[in-house]
């Protein structure tokens, strides 16, 4: 006679920590809880310091169940994992990749089976619903125009005779950028920390967030990621600007990063292959001249990161827009459109749109020109 | 004959999402990547988007290793992790609670155990260098400013017929003030979201952060907690402010929990047991005719959190002083001292301060009074 797997499903993080937990509950806590869906029932288990809050915040449908009382009614459990493997009789849980190694071992410890979930643990999350995207519209207009403030404060500068920029008398730095670009989005209700403001050779590292004085003729990269506090949306946009007169180089690799940009888009809708999306983009790049690879110091130089990657809960989430991810696009994706061409020599150019996949198309959430020089 | 078992330790997670990982490496990037310590040598693996910024950003003596160029010298090894037990002919990986599930089968498919990690990954982080405590220090000072300003804005304040508070002739309503402290935290490197301004029965829920018009004569709790941009260190500050004139019980409260902090401030030195402290602290509120369990209608109430937590580069840390922790506090450890009251009734009371043990007591770094009424 075999003994009959009840399975469930389980997170165990706090809402920063998965994307996954915070949609399935709805409810925004700082420290790890736990969400369940066995039985027939979805709930949280939170401790007594969350459980009132939890009870107006999580979403319908979702019970509260505070730590203590589960253990008080269980009387025999250890812990949170044993009182629900009891509670449900569950003998094998579904897990997604990012569960606590911990957990699941105390989960082993109560007799249960932990098995990764295969795919994603909410399919749904990469299918955006209108509301979701009107949240992701709404981030992706304030970042735009907080992308126009940078444009403005490059705009209102001169330039000294070191070639550095000055605005209001005071040497205009990635540092003072940052600032008010952040202090913006906090005025609009958003947080954005490590807003990249990276000139010259310093854009040649992707995610270098730039220091020091913003100067002349060198090309600007400005990628502002704020999430909307109320919605846990987020924006993602970058522009790269040169204030002056960019080099034959730099204008040339402007134009192949932003000819990749249009192929890539003039390729979207559904039922394309996001890899070949990127290789599209890529092969753009190369046949304008501009090589992928390792420089002679065996550096990564040219376009190495994936052409974009899907946007909502997380900065970064499903689907990726890779050279790996061979997974149809649908309707529904949202995603970045972000080539970028880095060099050590002189920086970096990138360019990010955000676009939702239709049927025969796409959405652009961004409609800001892309204009190399600011005079 | 045995198979010798050679062992490594492993860390998988993006800077954010484990203060292990960016604690190990000095290296802060928004995806997951490696770290790892095996055969007397540490280091990460990190994606090509990441690598010449790495080589630059890392901890001296961490080794910056790139995930492609991992695999290409491997030749055979299909993952990172695979690559990494190949490379140091690892057999067994100790891995923190929070390291995550789907990479522990990955290394289990490559052959390799994977063991909790017996105690804390890194136990030096519970005890601060004199530079960890002064980039706590310097994060609380910006705090207690912050704090000052949420006292200014209710002190200038003057309160309409409705009871209402108004400041410049607009509302004064929780939203307000935490744009101004979020935003005054930015102008100072500093990131925070959530900001708890809650008033009236808002309070009742520790962690509820508050909307709408604050209220005269009703507590409000301000709970401000920003993290340092550049150090990634947190500061943590309570206080509890009633524009106008406190009603008896809650004027009686707020004394009881200024006198709990007092109680278990006096106790604090090397060897002492958080238990004890956090008892300790619940008696004197409950002697002073507080009472905490459930109330009527079932819900947590009175003093039901733990009394502090260890604060660093993760705003809850080891140590917790809490009712479960017994493992004696020592010198250089950091923690908050935070007694409360929380009635659905009319709110709640909370006071909290950051502390730093020593051989024979501890250092407060808030300098604040505690005083209730605001004219």
């Amino acid at each position: 006679m075999t003994k009959k797997l009840l399975t469930g499903r389980l997170l165990h993080a706090s809402s920063e920590g998965s994307a996954d937990l915070y949609y399935a509950s709805g409810f925004n806590a700082p420290d790890p809880f736990f969400w369940f869906e066995a039985g027939g029932q979805r709930g949280i288990v939170v401790s007594p310091l969350e459980y009132s809050r939890a009870l107006k915040e999580a979403k319908s449908g979702v019970e509260v169940i505070s730590s203590v009382q589960l253990l008080a009614s269980d009387g025999v459990a250890k812990s949170v994992p044993e009182a629900l493997c009891r509670r449900f009789q569950i003998t094998r849980w579904m897990v997604p990749p990012d569960f606590p190694f911990g957990t699941a071992a105390l989960l082993g410890q109560c007799g249960a089976e932990v098995e990764l979930y295969g795919g994603e643990f909410f399919p749904k999350r990469r299918k955006k619903t209108s509301a979701e995207i009107q949240h992701v519209a709404r981030a992706e207009e304030v970042t735009q125009e907080a992308m126009l403030l940078v444009h403005d404060m490059l705009a209102s500068s001169v330039v000294n005779a070191r070639g550095q920029l000055v605005m209001a008398r005071r040497l205009l730095t990635s540092e003072w950028v940052r600032e008010e670009v952040e202090v913006f989005f906090k005025r609009k209700g958003f947080s954005a920390s490590r807003t990249i403001v990276a000139c010259g050779r310093q854009g040649a590292d992707p995610h270098n967030i730039g220091t020091g004085p913003i100067v002349a003729n060198e090309p600007v990269v400005a990628d502002l990621f704020p999430r909307d506090d109320r919605s846990g949306y987020w924006g993602d946009m970058t522009r790269t600007f040169v204030k002056g007169k960019a080099s034959p180089l730099v204008n040339k690799a402007y134009c192949a990063v932003r000819k990749a940009s249009q192929c890539a888009m003039e390729m979207l809708r559904e039922g394309v292959s996001p890899a070949e999306v990127h290789e599209a983009a890529l092969e753009s790049m190369t046949s304008d001249g501009f090589y992928t690879g390792l420089d002679q110091e065996g550096r990564p130089c040219g376009f190495f990161h994936g052409l974009g990657h899907g946007v909502g809960l997380q900065i970064h989430e499903t689907p990726s827009v890779s050279p790996r991810n061979q997974v149809p696009l649908a309707a529904g994706n949202l995603v970045s459109v972000e080539p970028g061409l880095y060099y050590a020599e002189w920086g970096g150019i990138r360019l990010e749109d955000l676009v939702v996949i239709t049927k025969d198309s796409y959405r652009n959430l961004c409609s800001m020109q892309k204009e190399l020089e600011i005079i």
